[in-house]
């Protein structure tokens, strides 16, 4: 089972993220189930805005991370927010994602369809559970399984201030639902394994 | 398999609701699969406002809501939207549900793991997609699970009038994503059963 | 001028509300500037489900608190978050007021146009953006102007935990954003009393 | 007085757009109250992730149109949507304009206060109320004011279809709604230009 982890931070590498930190977590806890994981920094990539899997223009890094979409049971996607909201780099991978739609195998099962995806959000300030409502929705849509609490979050309390996960001391609770989204994520993909959602009845 | 079907709608019975015509296409499909339905309309109901799975009052009638949630497999939440958001009715049932976030079977288990979600939108007017988005979010976080593609919505274009789900005669495309909700939520029910969620690691 | 407080807290009085020890601090920044202010707890009142102004059945509150709204030049609408998202009290009085769309005086200007609005949200936990987008987009679209940071919340960092904003020590980003909030509300209340939107050109 | 259009298809010129087609109505009726307008495709600039308003490498695009904000009184943001939320591009310069939160004049007034937004949204299938909710968050976030329905949107019923507003025959209320977000930004710009609201009491 293989795992790919999308980090939406705006920093490039080797700048270092608090929301690959966070991410990092739920790779250990994926890891220790067995699964192997590759961890993606966005805006380390030259990533095209369109609805496209083929590449727009040449250049474009969009269809090598496709095709480890692809070869991936479990998406975690890991954005920073900023005003609240995920970030530019979380939207334009799912923009491009938005091909995946009409995407299926040879038996017409959509490409997603059996993927299982977790979602993680750091912050400085609130945001992340509108982070996971817009995350988790296209996430659905495109033909992932969202499991039970398959995400965790930091932020701190309101306005602004230096505190961020990779500073704090204060990790208790969002480390422990890291572990709890890598285990969902992990216990759903390999019951889809055993038993798959098969092709739409409309398609 | 059981499954419940909440109706969100504003309207008593016995108005007619397009939101319960639309939840129906999901429950025969899901009968279609062997799977046993109940639907209830929440503004038929005396739904106290709370965060408890207990009465909040005399006469309160969310015990036996939740009685019948942790007897379901499937949960299908429907709402129609107002000002492009999901109703009030919607809103005071997920508020109730927030309890059962800390409840568990006597091996632990959140008494939402292993069950799944699909989610039913319709409106005059657009909405749908956020509707879909904070439903899910808050469904998860419960510990439902929400699958590919589990969900369908009716709306008309921008702007007022008169048409509706039931009055409108363009129902293909959301009927038959009606069918792929149900395909997809008893698949993930079925696979959970085969092979559940285990009780949290940090629990 | 005037302004109404609409409490959505699901707590009846007399128990305390986080919700209304915040909302209380825009309200004194109001009246520090002239502005008589009436702060309603919804949970008090027997709102019915609807979306008429006029009462629902017998024993409807809303019609007197419709008034209420039509006399006040300024709306707070302060709300708790339950699973990050507005409550279904919020939700309630949003559905009702979405009558006023098609309200206008006898000059064809809809009731709301020239109407301020303001909003509060406090939580035990994260969903403070998330309320603030989902409530100005209501507002916004039933005809009230939402000011340059017309809003304060609060809610400490991620997971369970007994503080909340009545027991906090740390309000003093929070309440200089209250004070921001009623500054601005009261602002645009007077530039739009001076020079006050037309009717629709579309009317 | 004078406007500017951030139009965020994705969309390189001089591929026609649906959200410009639909964003020319919001300016037509702009200039026909004397407000100039600029309209600026957000795809054909190199706008680099960040959130600061000076360039983060050698050929920025964003710091010409930070000068362009400041240089306006009136933002119209006009967005397609993708999966039911607006676009990257929309997002990315949503991102950058984070850093405006900390600019002030020489008086102390940040530099959005007395800036007027308005919305616009197409797409080819709902989203469009979601939009709005998280566009006029960011932007009253960064010290802008929203006036009453200052919005409009245009998209089909349900499912896929090759409707979109530049080929539908379907547009008067969505144009007549672009006459009341002009007429309502350019209303709000003339009152606050008139009493503008003064620097934060916290600041």
């Amino acid at each position: 089972m293989h795992a790919i982890v999308l980090n939406a931070t705006l920093k490039q590498s080797p700048e270092q993220s608090s929301t690959e930190a966070l991410a990092g977590v739920v790779s250990n806890e994926l890891e220790a189930r067995g699964v192997t994981t590759e961890t993606l920094r966005l805006a380390d990539q030259d990533i095209r805005p369109g609805v496209v899997s083929e590449a727009v223009s040449e250049g474009d890094a969009w269809p090598a991370i496709h095709s480890k979409l692809l070869a991936a049971d479990i998406l975690i996607m890991a954005s920073p927010t900023w005003l609240g909201q995920p970030s530019s780099e979380c939207r334009r991978a799912l923009e491009r994602m938005d091909a995946m739609l009409s995407e299926a195998d040879n038996d017409g099962v959509p490409v997603a369809y059996n993927k299982v995806a977790g979602i993680v959000i750091t912050g400085n300030e609130d945001g992340a559970h509108a982070g996971v409502a817009t995350i988790a929705q296209a996430l659905i849509d495109i033909g992932y399984t969202v499991p039970a609490q398959a995400w965790t979050y930091w932020n701190k309390g309101p306005g602004p201030g230096d505190e961020v996960y990779l500073n704090t001391s204060e990790k208790e609770w969002t480390d422990g639902q890291a572990a709890a989204c890598a285990q969902n994520v992990h216990a759903v993909a390999v019951a889809l394994a055993a038993n798959p959602i098969p092709k739409p009845p409309n398609a």
